[in-house]
């Protein structure tokens, strides 16, 4: 029986001094608290060790950032040759206008990009881009979207002012007619719609877009001169290497990435099209570290090697893999699921009136034997996770569906 | 001569792929455009080189996070070591709950910390959990204090909309009766008051806390229940180890850092008071690299480092050292020149109506030289400074200063 002493140990002194402990989307009480670990010790490939010693194949890849291995030797080395030469300096490296060039060179839509540290940075950005270019302003966004931690997109309104967010309105994802109402009501005002390539907020199924969705939000900007931005800080890079929304044939404006750009290094980026280029130098947007060399050597190395091993092809057949064997071993102990998104972001829920228990128990277990899933969070394919990984993944996953249909029928 | 063809060429790169080239404070357009480097190859203690291999004694020091010399064996290898084990993973590591602890031990007012990669971050959930704590909207600033790229507080407007600082009051900087009058006309929703340790806006000249400025805005505070909160991110571990209006014995509730913790790497702190911090927990505050371990072992080995050595004092020592040369220099060529802030975060401005061109001449001839200013923006000292070092830099401002007086009289 693994057990997790350390981690709680490690989580009672940070409650001391720390709010809420570990806040935000890494709180372990939003995993299966006391059943989980709270701490990581070391990370290697698609696996990590928590502060107990305990094992994990991880389908949470940092929550997105990791997506060609924790540690992965050539960025890692890549990484580290920079940042003996320089990283945060005066002024950028010879990395920016090369990691800026090679953006521009694999994103169809990209003529520019710019850099920033976080996803929020990037997306707030986009909002003041669409708003400067068109001289309007409202965004419509879809509701319960995550986009980050600024005032307009916060999912939590604790010391948020209502001024803050007044300019945002929210239509329900893949809603094309709740769509087309709010944007014929307020059609000379609308700056921008930020949108991500699928439904992903935590504590819900996926949705893929439904037949026609980007295409009409597409068809709309142009109609009205509005700005189509997409937030594919969480997606970007595990579906297509071009954004996203390449993988059905549409082509947004303003393109948001952050999370698997670095491979677990921190940065972020806005890509987007010549004609807004001159409004997007009006922006003011600058940081401490927006321009710090290391990361981007790091992004390099991790948009070569995706390109050159297909990584995106590797996590469609590994998450493919897991997704069968997990919908035959649900069937095979009759267990009601959804198993929704794209294979290489895939989140399950139980279909049952006690499906959150459900997914507790059977996250719990996994974490017993050895697999690290989410129970209310989206879940992450790497190019890392070998055939083998998946393998041994289902054989747990096996024993967890066993002990939730012995549990709770 | 020392020429800067290599930047410019990279610049005129950075132009075709990355709106405004360099956007924000790094902007080669705010140095001495087409005298100054745009793009640096490699750094090392208080130096760095440009891609056309120029060498330079650095007074910017990134813009403050370089505090104790670029590429610190001690900090490097703390970074390194981490970053081996995990860095970006599901969860922390313990080296986040050893620095909040660290900071909660170094710094009087921090009962806890919560941790972000922007000063923007901090300075951000710092207004959030003031209007949390407070229930109340209104946030006093003084007018042109930089504090990141907020809607609330970024110092364009571009892309901003009214709302987004509409609860935002602003008074001079160490005007007090102006500070008083505004409190006395919002008493009932002032949720808190924001500054920077002392006036640092780019340019004008520094300024420091007039006589009573600070415990003013302390008891004022007191008496209104609302929240006295500290930007320290640009002067953080340049006055005090223990938050910067230590230097002045007066005490905030809340302080936000960047910069200067991780030595250049990114990462930024809000620390507070118990008082706050049930307030705190209940801000939602996360971000993909919030949690990432190994800048966190950077900052407790600059931490470390900088408590070992009495870094504060070097930097203070150098700094009265080049205050004191400069200022005969300048009276030996007859120039009237104000310097200004604190000797660790030093500014030179020339008196004269010519005084930008003046400070850009001075600037040119210094590049010349190997010597790295700023025409418009306050410097930054760094205990890696040596003696030689800044015997050197004075051989250089003099001859600058000569120049400046054969050309400009």
């Amino acid at each position: 029986m693994r057990t997790f002493d350390k981690s709680n140990q490690l989580f009672e002194r940070a409650m001391n001094v720390i709010p809420g402990g570990i806040p935000g989307h890494q709180s372990p009480t939003l995993l299966v608290f006391g059943q989980s670990p709270c701490f990581i010790e070391r990370a290697e490939g698609p696996r990590f060790w928590d502060v107990d010693g305990n094992e994990y194949i991880d389908y949470m890849c940092a929550y997105g950032p990791m997506v060609i291995g924790y540690n992965e030797p050539k960025v890692e080395a890549a990484f580290r040759a920079q940042s003996q030469k320089t990283d945060t300096g005066n002024l950028p490296s010879e990395r920016y206008v090369e990691l800026a060039e090679r953006l521009v060179e694999i994103i169809p839509i990209a003529d520019w990009s710019i850099f920033g540290k976080n996803g929020s940075d990037v997306t707030s950005y986009a909002l003041r881009v669409a708003r400067a270019q068109t001289g309007r302003s409202k965004i419509i966004m879809a509701e319960g979207s995550y986009h980050g931690i600024g005032a307009w997109c916060i999912s939590f309104d604790t010391g948020i002012m209502p001024g803050e967010r007044a300019d945002i309105l929210t239509f329900e994802y893949n809603d094309t007619e709740g769509f087309k109402r709010l944007v014929e009501e307020n059609k000379d005002d609308v700056a921008g719609v930020i949108i991500t390539p699928f439904r992903h907020d935590a504590f819900h199924d996926s949705e893929m877009p439904a037949p026609g969705f980007h295409e009409t939000i597409r068809k709309t900007c142009d109609d009205i001169g509005a700005i189509f931005i997409v937030d594919d800080v969480r997606a970007g890079f595990r579906m297509h290497m071009g954004g996203s929304l390449e993988q059905f044939g549409v082509r947004p404006d303003l393109i948001c990435f952050s999370k698997a750009l670095g491979n677990g290094h921190p940065i972020s980026a806005c890509v987007g099209r010549n004609a807004l280029k001159d409004a997007a130098s009006q922006v003011f947007f600058t940081g401490s570290f927006f321009t710090s060399a290391a990361p981007m050597a790091a992004a390099l190395a991790t948009l070569e090697e995706m390109e050159a091993n297909d990584s995106i092809k590797i996590m469609y057949e590994r998450g493919e893999m897991l997704k069968d064997g997990m919908l035959d071993q649900a069937d095979t102990h009759q267990q009601e699921v959804s198993y929704t998104g794209p294979e290489t972001l895939p989140f399950m829920t139980f279909k049952s009136e006690d499906g959150w228990e459900r997914a507790k128990l059977f996250c719990q277990e996994c974490y017993q034997r050895g697999v690290f899933f989410h129970p209310f969070h989206n879940w992450f394919i790497s190019a890392a996770h070998t055939e083998e990984d998946i393998k041994k993944t289902l054989e747990v996953t096996d024993a967890a569906f066993k002990l939730v249909k012995e549990q709770m029928g």
